[in-house]
């Protein structure tokens, strides 16, 4: 098991170039998770800024990528004090995976929110009441990398019975000692199975758009996943996540659009 | 007063190449709207696309754009059989003003949902019981090319009375008779002035980055703008729009993340 700073790991080839290695143990079904994928490219991208933070990370799943080698592209489309905004690109094989545009800022860690809504209701059972699955299936691929606890009310579907509302919860940390980064974050709005699960889906749904924004620098600790969905019309759902850390702080926020499985 | 049809149309000149005239009407102290911007990227990008309906367009505003000739090019990244995407740059003066990554499917009027969430809570008053604020101060710019009712439980900021709470609450429509369309709601997502003058911040909100999801083809009538967000903090505020038709349908979806005003 590699930690998630090595596989995440951006090497500078040149201008606006790196090498980077895919992970495996990030892959499920041959293809390497989303999440992770946008962690590597957001450590390009503030690589090459002048800003600290990925507060924005719009990204658009062109193809499956898969474990190995494959090449990450930025390039600069405006530098400001305030922000700078970069097309970022992952290449393996000689085709495009993933474009991202990635809007970077540099958060202040001792920001007090001027106005935060309300908590996600309900709030996850204690830790110790949720669903451990990699206790019994044994630690395999992402489940050796990531620790999630699930609320039980929302996994019916692994049982075949489908809460009928599109809404799964889980706690979240990354196994290996790295505590909550903007790229965990990366990781975590992308961590969870697809809310349509609880609709009668099935399998894997393939993310078609992800835009995530960093609202906080997260405090150390277990992180707390809220996924939501509105619709599944057509064979297209959407799916929203709300990240919380151990302090009680919406730390990040997603919505992707993506297709049933089948 | 030009139509919307009209005042976002878009004129091919080359392979992924288009001639644009911003339409001054859609501008506010000189900057034309986000909205209007995204319709007309979202012109191009199914002009050149196979498929006929902007499913997920993620834009990030990097200058404002001001009424006048503009260009707008399209740079196809993959095209395949249910989807394609597309990277759409507005540019103006020789520099980029909006860049958009636009993914493109073509959804059924005829579909029906498989699965929609609760409707939002409250609903919207009866268009009679709403401020149209237009009425009384003229039909002037935007104003002249929208028609907007408000729900005044969601308005007192403009009485220096913000209600605390980051909603906001609008019936909308086109004032020309161009019934909506996908070009609409790109206009529809953004026409909501900033949630966050509900929670004491002042004049104009820089949208920083705005992605929405097309849901269905909306039917004929007045849509239904439901405006929300989570978090104010460092600066940084979020705001969620979701966009109901005239026949209950759930048709987009948009978040946002802006600079607050000062």
């Amino acid at each position: 098991m590699s930690g998630f700073g090595d596989a995440t790991a951006v090497e500078r080839t040149g201008e606006g170039r790196y090498k980077v290695e895919l992970d495996g143990d990030y892959a499920f079904a041959g293809a390497v998770n989303g999440g992770y994928l946008m962690a590597v490219l957001d450590r390009a991208a503030v690589d090459l800024s002048p800003h600290e933070h990925p507060v924005s990370t719009a990204a658009t799943f062109l193809r499956v990528a898969t474990a190995g080698p494959a090449e990450v592209i930025v390039e600069p489309r405006k530098t400001g004090r305030t922000t700078a905004t970069s097309l970022v690109t992952l290449v393996q094989d000689g085709r495009r995976a993933v474009d991202a545009l990635v809007t970077t800022g540099t958060l202040d860690t001792g920001t007090e929110a001027s106005w935060t809504g309300p908590r996600p209701v309900p709030s996850l059972p204690p830790l110790e009441e949720c669903a451990d699955f990699a206790a019994t299936t044994g630690e395999q691929g992402f489940a050796a990398q990531v620790d999630m606890r699930f609320d039980r009310s929302t996994m019916g579907w692994l049982e075949g019975r489908p809460s009928g509302s599109a809404e799964l919860r889980a706690w979240f940390r990354l196994r290996d000692p790295h505590e909550p980064d903007a790229f965990a974050l990366a990781l975590a709005v992308d961590a969870l199975p697809p809310v349509a699960l609880n609709l009668g889906a099935k399998g894997w749904a393939p993310t078609v758009e992800l835009t995530w924004h960093m609202r906080a620098v997260p405090a150390p600790g277990w992180l707390t996943l809220h996924g939501g969905g509105r619709l599944l019309s057509g064979g297209w759902f959407d799916e929203e996540v709300e990240v919380w850390d151990s302090a009680g702080r919406l730390v990040a926020q997603s919505r992707q659009i993506a297709r049933e499985g089948r």
